[in-house]
């Protein structure tokens, strides 16, 4: 396997974000679990001495890493939230809003999120982000409630596994989308699930 | 980690069927890479030399793991392909049955879907596996682009961005399904997919 990732440009100077860039990469490469300060060490091309300089051990860099797309993706939430109460129509924008912003914040963050949604839960940090995952889905699934029981969504659809489903299709973009010129932007992507999401493939 | 599995019911004698469903657990439980023999053995509670009985290796499971899950969903789509050509609204029935279908399979064969979902390609059998995958993901693409074509589907969306997301919904079914008494059924979870795919959330 393959343990250079694309991110390591061998500098002998990190900021917290720089070192922090470079593990993720490894960690989605190798996965978290696979991966030592070694391994960290050498794709930084420091000695792991240095890297104790910046943080702890790899717990350490797993939990800024995942804590930077569950910021993201809570602070997205948190402003959807001041909104309410809201009038019936308004109760499917913030749906729309909340897939739409959780779209381009996967793309924005992609290392982030991808590791995000990899973590196994074998240690407690893992766990710990996992707890806050299932806390965003969670939000998630109150605002589908929400506007199922306002009474503008179809219903012949479990609003349960709706947003199970919506929130399914929009994590599975990190399996395949990657960003450079001349590719989808976030906002293609967030615009097309979307679309797809509240109106559907047929043409009416 | 636990590596005891669920399936694993310590039995002496095996056949090639209820063999493979022990592995199959286990690479999913574990990881195919971090899966060695003797961990086969273990969870199968006979000598590795008896597994070497049935298989020559591990590879040779990962094989016929995923051909199981490969080769359901080859036939399906064998089954819609001799249908053409098809009038217009036939090309939207067309990939509304494939759509179906896919989550049915997913959901008979789950375990056998996840492990070709997390295939990773470090070696011959895997990157064979992620072959015959990406060639069922061209034919599905492929009725998608001739509904387009037919002028079935909404035309502000792209057909292959649109594919990947519909087929990426219907991906993370494994990520939370669970069979089991009073849980959803396959058909449940294949109609709730295809009415949100072609129809949106949207009342109307």
């Amino acid at each position: 396997m393959n343990t250079e990732t694309s991110t390591s440009s061998r500098r002998t100077t990190y900021t917290p974000d720089s070192l922090l860039e470079v593990a993720v990469a490894v960690f989605n490469d190798r996965g978290y679990d696979g991966t030592s300060m070694e391994d960290l060490a050498r794709a930084a091309g420091i000695t792991k001495s240095s890297i104790y300089h910046h943080v702890k051990g790899k717990e350490e860099l797993l939990t800024r890493g995942v804590n930077r797309a569950l910021d993201a993706l809570n602070a997205s939430l948190d402003a959807l939230d001041t909104l309410e109460p809201l009038p019936d129509a308004g109760e499917l924008d913030r749906v729309e809003q909340a897939v739409f912003r959780a779209v381009q914040i996967l793309v924005e963050e992609l290392p982030y999120v991808t590791l995000l949604l990899r973590v196994r839960g074998n240690t407690e940090a893992e766990r710990a982000a996992q707890d806050r995952r299932r806390e965003i889905d969670r939000r998630l699934a109150g605002f589908v409630e929400r506007a199922a029981a306002a009474g503008v969504l179809r219903t012949d659809l479990d609003p349960h596994l709706a947003s199970r489903l919506v929130f399914g299709m929009v994590n599975s973009v990190v399996e395949w989308y990657r960003p450079g010129p001349g590719r989808w932007s976030a906002d293609d992507v967030a615009s097309a699930v979307t679309h797809l999401v509240f109106d559907g493939l047929r043409r009416r």
